[in-house]
């Protein structure tokens, strides 16, 4: 697996972990501390932050999971990988596109998030 | 037309334009002084580089040009645009989605370039 592989894996992995403090715990070892998230929705600086924005799609799609989809892709300290939200028992609700700058340490100091229309 | 949209028209038409005098002051319209750009091949910092690596671009591909692709989108401070590069008389030769960090007068102050899988 690819740094930026694992960057992404690790990144679906928190957004996926209800259990708060096991969350807390992978986001401080996956985002620097002042690191920032921005979508079409919503923005936090800093873990807390990152955090809440986190607990509150959880709160909001409660069982509904986020899944890796295609290719993870990096160069030189960037990443980008796409991602679908769904539940166990139906389709993806949504389809998005995260882009992300890595810092020195492998963790992530910025993602911007997008969202996809789905392929037809 | 959206301001994302705009930006993303404008800077298609930069990397197309191959009059050397008309492309700085696209250049410099277009991007902060000390704009960066980056993408899997090359890499610039600043209008002369970023000049020099459209310039090498024209050199290598002579004739061609840079269309935009699907929807242009922007929210906060980014914008996510896609193009394909092709002859007038050929398919495109690639295909590449960009993201980009606007700075507040509205030009672009950083560049990520991916390279795509064009769609099946």
């Amino acid at each position: 697996m690819t740094e930026a592989a694992k960057i992404a894996e690790r990144y679906i992995d928190l957004w996926n972990e209800t259990d708060a403090q096991s969350r807390k715990k992978l986001i401080a070892s996956a985002w620097t501390e002042d690191a920032t998230y921005v979508d079409p929705m919503m923005k936090g600086q800093g873990h807390s932050e990152i955090d809440a924005l986190i607990g509150a799609v959880h709160q909001r799609f409660p069982g509904f999971s986020f899944v890796l989809a295609g290719a993870v892709e990096g160069h030189n300290d960037r990443v980008r990988f796409s991602w679908t939200l769904g539940a166990p028992d139906a389709g993806p609700i949504a389809h998005g596109t995260d882009f992300g700058f890595v810092a020195a340490d492998g963790r992530l100091k910025s993602v911007t998030g997008f969202l996809d229309q789905p392929k037809a």
